[in-house]
């Protein structure tokens, strides 16, 4: 396991995709250093976009959020969620109806704005279902597991309805030991409670690299998949995701693998990153 | 699908295994008419067993509980609990430690009666976590899941120790229409989180029926599996461990499986049970 | 369940996305009457592309098929395989060594045209594999199932490297009745073997969807996806895979959903389709 | 991870049940030494059991194949397979028809000898299936995969019977570097081609040790689960069957998993041996 450099490798590149969470920030906050790593590719002119699994929030909250850390400038364009992918999906199929959902009233906001109604799952009437069209896992937040989960369950049994999941994270880190249930994990239950698959968004899926890479060429011009490299703490989102769309991937150990156990982890699970880095800032 | 009168086809056998839920009760209480069936199969001299997925309760409880809603008469040894499996599991493996759970008071208070000290999930301290020698999940009660679901998974990422689940029902009926996620769904929640199996107990497992009929014989002298009869209301549990044990299964279309889709049931789970009644009733 | 006919749905929309099996052909060849259909779509100006999971013919072979059967005009643009992805994958991420394969001569020799060397797995010698650097299932014929299989299982263990899968299928028809064991049924296998996850072109990933949905913008100017509609026979890659792209599908029943069980079927799996025709000519 | 020499702490039990693959024997054949390790066995009065996945031979034949690589004096009632199990399993449950199988004429000689008809798949005359009452997966070898697997596949399709898979091993070696896909994994491929779970027979499953036990206590009086030692190189197979029979467990070093990976292994699965030994003749 050779582990480089980033900036030399990164130089390479004219588009660098970076995960947020495990590559910019950690449980503690900004990762210290990350700010130079960014306004070195800046200086270098390459690209910079942030593919991030996260539907609690909307892009310019993403940015007040790293620029309050002390990571300033980015631009609504270079952030990139799956709650994105999730509010497009919903604007195309889901045209008629109240969305139903599980999560916070602030994520409902801004992704279920496509002109429908929304009603949080603990304001459903079970008994008056017909006009509910559609279902969205947002967050983890903003609801009682001890209710609403199984509210959540009657809900889509008695309704036959698209269930979307905003962000198929199963967990994330709370601090350097300790994690929480993520949406995903919510809504994996709930899939096994009903044997059926929901549509998932975020990352490995493919979607969020396919909408950032249309949108590069969009602003950039010709561009192609061999000049973008992902960034990623995570075997099996940031790099999975990364390979199946075809471009380099460089697995970080700054988050979620560590450098004790990150060749295991390759071994085991066949997903097979381009490079190792210890970190952007290394 | 050929549905047959249930006390023609009982009383072709020595013995019959009932689930409980779905075959003597439902969401409403005791099925009106079991009274008269369990006091014929006694009248015939047709030992019963009741074989459920309950962690929850002690053989007396459940007895009590039967009697207090008017079905009176049964005995310790003729109630057999998944929760009586687990408990058996504990007191040959775990000989050292504490064991920590997930559920009610009570329920840890019949289970983990075994020379071992046990604490629930709530009153672990994760910082000192070096004597939880077992994990125990015991009911779906008692704890409050918007924090001691996170916590028992950290629990879990902290300390590699025997994982028990006492009851590995997903879900349970709570009214006509609906359900509530139930031990076993907690425990498939927790599993995903960390990519582990965990030790399940409870139908279809066969630990249940050999359990029972190795009591029958040693009780009634020498027993064939042809003798036996189960009866259930689930396919996935009842039937499935039925025909793995070996001994005749009846579907019983009074709990989860209603008469309209049970042909398309069968034939889609492969779950094929020797015979139909539309309940032990008719 | 509502059935409608199918040209006054499709004319509400500026291009069809139709699969290929059960919609333009079945076990006995091309469907009759779809030559119509098709033309007609073309005199009303609605653009139309095949979206086939299929890594054994070259787009170019794929429209000489139909062309035998009686399916004329077809153009290369029109037709989209799932290994025309999984080529486009090989040459952005393999750039050195020899890709091994499981398949064909033929399918190998176009899907892996990338510039770099392929072998056949029965021409791989296990103890020198140091030079291969992917491997690829492409075809289930083409090598001996009593040999290769094992033998992949073998290379495959000795060898960490990106595997691909260029039909994710698990199964084809090959009469009214039967069906055989497809690409992505052998490549299950292995997986399970390995306890690996590959990585899988083809539908339900919305990789075709995309591919296709650029080129038709390139070709043809602005277009938006509330303009497409998917058809397919099949609720888990066809329907699953234009849902969760976003745009409008179409269940057609005369392939693999036959009018009996689709509404049982869209009811077990979640996977719900916007509209429903008995088949393209009806 | 503390690894201990084997005969002392067998010495504290009253039997230890072996597993046959990787314990006594590896692809080369006997392990040197095991013949001195069972002979002290013995002298001790510790009895021995001998419980493998394996359903192509009958007790006699493993006998004779243990004996004529050099370890002598096993008697039938000390060699329980996973093919008994399906064989108790048939003649309990199967009472009328033919039984298909995928296997070898002798394992089907000797495991479907139940007073029915028995049919290899490839005799099967598909158009004509009304008297096949069952169906098993007995052996990877004695037939074509080419053809026969589908045709498994379509006869199954048909007739909905029960499916008994007779050794659910995935895999086996064949030599220091190379495996094979056992009739386990032939079975998997199967159940995923028609979305079904079969009947499994075979470690994990609690079966083969509760017949061991029973037969045990027959043969010897009382006897307790905490006198019993489960000796296996398999942690999926040997080290979780016996934990979750209740029974001490000893993961042997010597088969299936190293010592460099052992304890990266057991972390990962969550499967924990009581013990670990080198190997039973360390």
């Amino acid at each position: 396991m050779e582990i480089q450099p980033f900036l030399p490798l990164a130089e390479k590149f004219r588009a660098v995709f970076l995960d947020s969470y495990g590559v910019l920030k950690n449980y503690k906050g900004l990762i210290d250093g990350v700010q130079d790593t960014i306004a070195k590719l800046r200086e270098k002119g390459i690209a910079i976009r942030i593919l991030t699994n996260d539907a609690s929030r909307s892009q310019e909250q993403q940015i007040a959020s790293f620029a309050k850390q002390g990571l300033h400038g980015f631009e609504t364009y270079e952030v990139i969620t799956s709650g994105m992918m999730a509010k497009h999906f919903l604007q195309h199929k889901i045209t008629e109806g109240k969305i139903a959902y599980l999560g916070t009233e602030n994520s409902a906001h801004y992704i279920l704005q496509s002109g429908l109604e929304h009603i949080a799952v603990k304001d459903v009437d079970l008994n008056n279902v017909k006009d509910i069209s559609a279902f969205v896992f947002l967050d983890d937040e903003g609801f009682d597991w001890n209710t609403e989960i199984n509210k959540t369950v009657n809900l889509l049994r008695r309704k036959n309805i698209p269930i979307i999941v905003a962000n198929s994270d199963k967990l994330y880190p709370v601090s350097k030991n300790d994690v929480a249930v993520a949406t995903g994990g919510i809504a994996r239950l709930v899939e096994s409670m009903l044997n059926k698959k929901f549509i998932h968004f975020g990352k490995p899926d493919t979607q969020m690299f396919t909408y950032s890479y249309n949108r590069l060429k969009q602003r950039l011009g010709p561009f192609t998949k061999k000049e973008i490299l992902m960034v990623g703490d995570n075997l099996n989102t940031d790099i999975l995701g990364g390979n199946k769309f075809g471009i380099k991937t460089t697995l970080v150990l700054s988050g979620n693998t560590s450098e004790e156990n990150a060749q295991q982890q390759i071994n085991a699970s066949g997903i097979i990153p381009d490079f190792i880095c210890r970190s952007i800032i290394d």
